[in-house]
């Protein structure tokens, strides 16, 4: 089971993905985490990051299943590298289960990020003073990733976190475990 | 040729599209773009965007390569649509050619998301206020995007659009086409 998601940025990223791996095991599934692969130092930073690349394309492939946290990151939607290994165990068939610990669908944190500054058109579409539209399907993030969750496993589990806990809290995380 | 990214959600997205679509004809390719399936009116917005999904997925299945339009997205990195797309095409094993219309590294766009509050940590580690981490691997977003694009393509295209051309710009394109 792979586990992607933003949550390998925290200062507390190994303890995280540790508790998660223990979840996982408990409930009979054999962790894999991005930061599993050991990775020799490289001559330059761009050759580390192509070798992170290279060893998480690997870990991937080696994994039946993904849990993706799309907790947003930086912006409205999830963590695009978390997004891009969605859509990366979506293609190889893998069986996939998404969560999220913001439980505001995506066009409402859409409209948040326009500070209440979104509007309908004159063809009823909402949207942002810089003319990108919202989407509005009543999805929890952009629908290619909530299509994949949905087709691939089970809609995304959104669960509000505590405050502080945005990254940490594994609520959301364990009713996928429970999902599977 | 599949054609990602965000211009979908423009006022233009049609009149862009055409254009991108016309482009890649005179280079001796066929395009293909997320708004090419007629869909039928589904009983609700959910079911339209599981609509939309499976058919931009048949899209993708069609396609030999796909250009991704990795310009950032109502936060710091690429829209996570577009995102899973490329993911999904890499794992097809498909070609990949991306580009941002914002010449700024993904470094430097996340300190500016934290208006100068990132710090270094006692490792060495830049971090934002909120305790995670920015990549540093000179690379121009999420180091499996930028992966990505280098392995399956080349790397990725950056080019500064003008004031107000961020997701109409059509150079970075035009220049993703010619390496192809």
């Amino acid at each position: 089971m792979y586990l992607a998601g933003p949550e390998v940025f925290l200062p507390s990223a190994l303890e995280i993905l540790a508790l998660k791996s223990d979840i996982l095991r408990c409930a009979g599934y054999e962790p894999v985490a991005p930061l599993d692969n050991h990775i020799e130092p490289q001559g330059s930073r761009h050759a580390m990051g192509m070798a992170i690349y290279r060893s998480n394309i690997a870990l991937m492939d080696s994994c039946e299943a993904v849990i993706a946290n799309l907790t947003p990151f930086r912006g409205v939607g999830a963590d695009p590298g978390t997004a891009f290994e969605l859509g990366y165990m979506t293609a190889l068939g893998r069986r996939a289960l998404a969560y999220t610990n913001i439980a505001v669908s995506h066009a409402a944190r859409s409209c948040n990020w326009y500070r209440g500054e979104a509007r309908l058109d004159e063809a009823g579409e909402l949207r942002g003073p810089d003319g990108l539209s919202i989407e509005n399907f009543d999805m929890t993030d952009n629908l290619m990733l909530a299509g994949a969750a949905e087709v691939m496993g089970a809609p995304i589990v959104a669960r509000q976190a505590p405050v502080g806990k945005l990254y940490t809290d594994l609520r959301a995380f364990h009713d996928c475990v429970l999902m599977l």
